[in-house]
């Protein structure tokens, strides 16, 4: 992790080993970072592919990976915030990288899938999906300071 | 499906085609299915193995298989239900199976990962984990009329 950006929040996740294999915690009610949940989706990436840039204006994504080893990249560049100009780079995935990250709105997000096989990624972000409230940049965008 | 069971629900669910990989829906406000989620959390299922017998006395279960192949058997020994003694088998996975499975309370349930590789369970239920509501038999219990 390169630095830290204000309102992000990553928590670590429990993988509990049962017979057949492990159950993986995502949300539960004893979790600081739990609340309404408005829509629950995957998102699958193929290995080296890049999606990237979004950002919410209003809707908090909160991302776990049981599948798979993703790369996230968010970028601030909320002009009221503390931490405005950086980039935070973090991995989320099993054996040693599930955990739950929080992002708040209006910090730009995009990920890539390392490793052999695709990552899963599921969302519980706590308001349903509007459209008129997710902004886009194209993947190699000038305004954000970071190599894919 | 060899019968239905009074109660359960199966929604299908859209594969959305996107560049680098699909999104997949699961919760959406929109479905009759949606209502309060209590926690979410996987269960990867090994090949051939089986996790069963599990019931919940007030928990309903809202299942989706974003990754491989699942074989889901549900038995009703309900007293009070129009289908008590009935069995239930569906298969839930890509690319043809992809659907919520929703199991009211008091309906046992198990599964096995069919294919190749591991399958992942995404559960979404209604109310969080509480230990003293759910029950279990064996695997091979005499209680329920199915072979694994």
């Amino acid at each position: 992790m390169s630095s830290v950006i204000n309102g992000v929040e990553v928590q670590e996740l429990a993988v509990i080993p049962t017979g057949g294999g492990p159950v993986m915690h995502m949300m539960r009610p004893a979790s600081p970072l739990f609340g309404p949940i408005g829509e629950v989706y995957f998102s699958e990436v193929e290995p080296g592919c890049v999606k990237a840039w979004k950002c919410h204006t209003r809707q908090t994504q909160r991302f776990a990976v049981p599948v798979g080893r993703l790369r996230i990249v968010l970028y601030d560049d909320r002009p009221d915030s503390p931490t405005r100009g950086m980039v935070m780079e973090i991995r989320l995935g099993r054996p040693d990288a599930y955990r739950l990250l929080l992002i708040p709105p209006r910090v730009w997000y995009g990920f890539t899938a390392e490793g052999a096989g695709p990552a899963l990624v599921c969302n519980c972000p706590d308001l349903a999906h509007d459209p008129t409230e997710g902004l886009r940049k194209d993947v190699d965008s000038q305004d954000i300071p970071y190599q894919w």
